[in-house]
């Protein structure tokens, strides 16, 4: 039966690409790809591979998954290797799992390739330790596009414990009142990680408090250095020490 | 000035390896590599590199670690490309960031280079999402190995969070009894995930009511899992649908 490749790309150095993934794209006939991955790796493909651009555009996302959907599935009947490529690893965030049940319905095979997810490398790549002793003992990763899931999950302060944010950029002020009213202390780092990995990645650290009294101009250029990962937590105070 | 390279060599599957990853190993002189690292990974490597097993023993890690530590500096002293491979990704748990400092220390440039993951990618490989916007919205990385610290930081159930255990099994009894007695529902899933993205790989799911019922022949059996990260969360239903 036929397969489709749900292919993790990585957080956007090009030689961050697994081997695996590398391979595969080497012979895809077809690759539907993110906003997310870096085009150089189309470097790589056959001369005759269809590159289409399934990104989504803002305020449009339900609408525009089905379409992914429908797509994956239309360049199967016709192409022999279709692959799905994805901005770091499929099934962490971006809806690579109803992509996969999509394909399935449809009768065809499906693999799934891990990439290195940009929710751990862009924190390394900033020598931030996602786990050290000395500080902490665990992560919680969480989108912060939507400020009442995110209240639903986060509700008390943990002291060893960092958060990693993706989409939070937007939503930072309110992110940040947030935590400081269920306890999150106001001396705690806050580091908006931009572009991780690539040669245009940037950061800010700033404490809880710092952020939050902040005007509406601080919070607009912050937008600019999108996509971005927000990290909070003691951490911060580690890579400090070796930066 | 002489630089080290920390290295994620990632899960266990050769081609999950990234290509940068490759490319410093094809030129390494030394390899220090863990327990966890797939040997055949050293087919790439120069005819003379020297591979070093600094991976550590039960019962003495702290002595170990500083061992691995000095070992490093030294060999940078006497070798020119020195390469410290780790499973997964360097700072996700690890000790990654202790030998940052320990480098720095003794006057060398260190590059992190990330790797695929094994929290994230072993999920991935037995078609498990972390993240369905159907079933969850966030995910919690935490070691199961100090029962107390985990009982510090999971403190409450949250529905839509999934828990993602690393080095979990030898202490599951625990965790499940803790986790039931803060209201952790009694039918919710727990997976157990070994060698994931390995020609051995194999799952077992059960509720926490089941895990909590057994005896300890069941426990014993599951130790020979390891290694192994536990899952915890409704989105293992999700995987049902499409496995």
């Amino acid at each position: 039966m036929k397969k489709i490749y749900l292919v993790g790309a990585g957080p956007g150095e090009l030689d961050l690409l697994t081997v695996k993934a590398l391979k595969i794209i080497k012979k895809a006939d077809v690759i539907l790809y993110d906003a997310l991955v870096n085009e150089e790796i189309f470097q790589f493909c056959k001369e005759n591979c269809l590159k289409v651009n399934v990104g989504k555009r803002k305020g449009k996302h339900l609408k525009q998954q089905e379409e992914i959907n429908d797509l994956l599935v239309e360049y199967a009947k016709t192409h022999e290797v279709v692959v799905r490529l994805k901005g770091g690893t499929p099934f962490v965030f971006g809806r690579g799992y109803e992509e996969v049940r999509a394909i399935k319905e449809a009768g065809f095979e499906v693999e799934v390739v891990s990439g290195v997810s940009s929710t751990t490398s862009v924190p390394e790549s900033f020598m931030l330790p996602l786990v050290d002793r000395k500080f902490n003992d665990s992560y919680r990763t969480i989108t912060g596009h939507d400020i009442d899931v995110f209240k639903s999950i986060v509700k008390s302060y943990h002291e060893r414990e960092n958060l990693i944010i993706t989409m939070g950029v937007y939503k930072i002020k309110n992110i940040v009142e947030y935590l400081l009213s269920i306890g999150f202390p106001k001396d705690l780092p806050i580091a908006v990680l931009s572009r991780g990995t690539t040669n245009d990645s940037s950061q800010k650290i700033f404490s809880l408090d710092e952020v939050n009294n902040q005007n509406e101009e601080f919070f607009e250029d912050l937008k600019k250095l999108t996509p971005a990962i927000l990290f909070i937590g003691r951490t911060i105070h580690a890579m400090k020490e070796i930066q």
